[in-house]
């Protein structure tokens, strides 16, 4: 942390050669992941400038680690040499995300410069659309005929351990690259040498390019798995799903979910080196939409306008109530949310989650209507205790099961649940609410 | 997901010996993964009628692989001799986690019958208080010394390859079991088999066993690493944290990131098998909170009350002006929240993140607020205009910095940012708001 410190408060803009060669020194002193810390807590041209400062090989490693919003920062404060090198050190998956960071004709021209052999990998992955498991497949993988024995496939992985990306587990493929297994090394290692591979190995479970990546990423994890075929529609091997990437695109999954449950789009590049405009922009739509539904608001107020008026004390209880109404429906939706996230709801439940929210909300409602009851008719009077009382149990079992299923029909019509989440349903609960409890108030104030 | 279907509507608890034996045999033909999902969507009743028809070997596969609570409701269903083998299948960490499950005199029991050898380990693992990475750890591992050649320490791996939970990191520790390395299996494979393991090895990473659970879960995660050395004060090895067991620390981590930051407590088990006593409880202490805290807003608006009464349009912009500061404040939140979880943001950086905040709240409400006025002037009047206007600016700027710093002080003063999140904001910033509202209103006005 101090290391991270001190980068950070020495003006890389303007150091001399003495300070330049002392802070090569120190950063010498740090491993990939701190170095990477500091570059992505750093403004672009800074970065840029102690990215310089990093030997060789480290720079490579760095730079692998990056995020793609950064290495596309980076990559313009390089020179051109330096640019071929680093994009050619990267694995195909990882050159297609950076290819759709930087500018297009950019990236025309880093493509343009790679060798024809890692050209024609990328191509491959660049061929599928963002979003599919092809798009961040590795096409770098070890792989063994089902009929080696143990020790033959032992000494085939163990010639494709500089290129694979992972060698613990193995895919194994017919003649015609059709995908029949996975073998993992350690049954590999520890099995008979005599035995064949197609003992060892067990069915495959395996995804196709076109398939999203996301649903993939999830596979993997849940299967606690090293890697994940990715096959054509004819299942023949096209590359591997690896550990590494699944936990990124959980990761980016995740930053997506906390964005938005707050009502934003994700920034996808580190919050201190985002510009203001930026973060700006990443909020502005929803805000705006957001502020659109709750002119909703407004106008249920004007149409409750002489009922304000002849009683304005019920004003005083609005915030109360909605941020009630709200707070009840978005502990429900992250609730549900959460549960189609890891897998454990899904869109069929609707049925079951709606009549289980119900009965929640209404617990809650009558625990909390009843002290809203007895507090507003002791210091307020006996009508006002009923008014607060029942709107209380009305709005806590209406926002429960708003919030509840709309998440899961958010799934239904394919928008991402998180989406439907905390904001819109505070306006949603807000604008029924107060008409819940106006109508109860008329009702029984006979106004 | 029709299989699924199908066991979810066979009423288990009533059927007869031939459907049960049918039942068995679709059972046999789902994959551990897909076993795990059904029993963990079904009440404990007929979770326990469905588990007991698996075959032993996949029992136990499936049993190792339930989250803790369930595999905790199913051993109440089981015969003595049942949960006996079940609990001395587990690794000593899972057994560890069980055993916070399970009532404490079932607990005592259990680890009573347990076979000498893992009795010792699990009460080495239990030493550690919960939440400790001691706690989570797995005495099994593959070691080497340093000075075994390649081909003598593929040999040492093979013969652990049984027991330990992972070979493809190998931990290499001196005689004094002290911790000198971490070397990876690719690389023994890799390398000339006479070379050293001293020269394959890298410097290891390591964290001790009374540390944070969750920090060396992300330390392991954050470098990529497939194991991280657990050791004693002494720099003498324990166990190892396996990265199976960081996904699952951090999977739990974001379960309750994502319960607190819609306001509730996390149910630490599946949606559909918690009982609605339970979710109501996980929810009720929060909900009584904010709205404990929401009685401010009605005391803000009793100061106001005579303002309220000379110009009871105010009151319409109420539900609005609360609720875009709430929006406004809670975007910010998390994605202070978000930057703070994945490292971006640390507590020293609060003042950086304060005038941001500031910055992009003000951006914002000046693009709202010009909105607001011009909609306000026209469809009511100019004063109305100005006093909407001018809020809006006010209240976004004010949001936004609260809910940019908020994340940070509950950090700093160690308490989960996520509890300090959307609800809690949304309550502070409507009473603030209220007050910023009508101190505008009755100076623009003139009330």
């Amino acid at each position: 942390v101090t290391d991270a410190q001190y980068f950070e408060q020495t003006p890389t803009g303007s150091i001399d050669r003495g300070s330049l060669t002392s802070t090569a020194l120190s950063l010498a002193g740090l491993d990939t992941h701190e170095v990477v810390e500091i570059l992505e807590r750093l403004p672009p041209h800074r970065a840029a400038v102690l990215y310089r400062l990093l030997e060789k090989d480290r720079a490579l490693a760095v730079f692998d680690a990056l995020e793609p919003a950064i290495q596309a920062d980076l990559l313009a404060g390089l020179r051109a040499d330096e640019v071929r090198t680093l994009f050619a050190s990267l694995d195909p998956d990882d050159r297609a995300q950076l290819v759709d960071e930087v500018p297009a004709k950019v990236a025309v021209r880093l493509l343009e410069d790679l060798p024809p052999a890692d050209r024609q990998d990328t191509a491959e992955v660049l061929g599928y659309p963002s979003g599919t498991v092809g798009r961040r497949m590795s096409p770098h993988f070890a792989n063994v005929h089902p009929d080696a024995t143990a020790a033959e496939a032992l000494d085939l992985v163990r010639a494709q351990a500089r290129r694979a990306e992972t060698v613990y587990s193995v895919v194994v493929t017919g003649s015609g690259r059709e995908l029949v297994g996975v073998a993992s090394l350690r049954e590999i290692i520890a099995s008979d040498p005599t035995v064949r591979v197609s003992e060892l190995m067990s069915e495959p479970i395996f995804v196709e390019a076109t398939e999203d990546a996301e649903k993939a990423a999830h596979l993997l994890v849940d299967h606690a798995f090293l890697l994940l075929p990715v096959v054509d529609t004819e299942q023949r091997l096209l590359g591997i799903l690896t550990l590494d990437d699944a936990a990124q695109i959980l990761r980016e999954e995740a930053d997506e979910d906390a964005a938005r449950a707050g009502g934003a789009e994700p920034l996808r590049r580190p919050y201190l080196s985002t510009s203001v405009f930026r973060i700006a922009k990443s909020r502005v739509v929803w805000l705006l939409i957001l502020a659109i539904s709750g002119l909703l608001t407004v106008q249920v107020l004007e149409i409750f306008e002489t009922t304000l008026d002849q009683a304005v004390v019920l004003a005083m209880f609005i915030p109360l109530l909605t941020g009630m109404g709200g707070n009840t429906g978005s502990q429900a939706a992250s609730t549900v949310t959460r549960a189609i996230a890891v897998g454990d709801v899904r869109s069929s439940d609707v049925g079951r989650v709606f009549l289980r929210e119900v009965r929640v909300g209404f617990v809650l409602g009558v625990l909390l209507g009843s002290l809203g009851f007895l507090l507003t008719a002791v210091f307020y009077n006996l009508p006002t205790g009923i008014v607060i009382g029942t709107t209380i149990v009305s709005v806590c079992t209406m926002a429960a099961a708003v919030g509840g299923v709309m998440p899961l029909i958010a799934k239904a019509i394919k928008v991402d649940p998180a989406v439907f989440s905390t904001p819109f349903i505070t306006t949603f609960c807000d604008a029924t609410g107060l008409v819940i409890y106006f109508s109860i108030a008329k009702a029984v104030l006979g106004l």
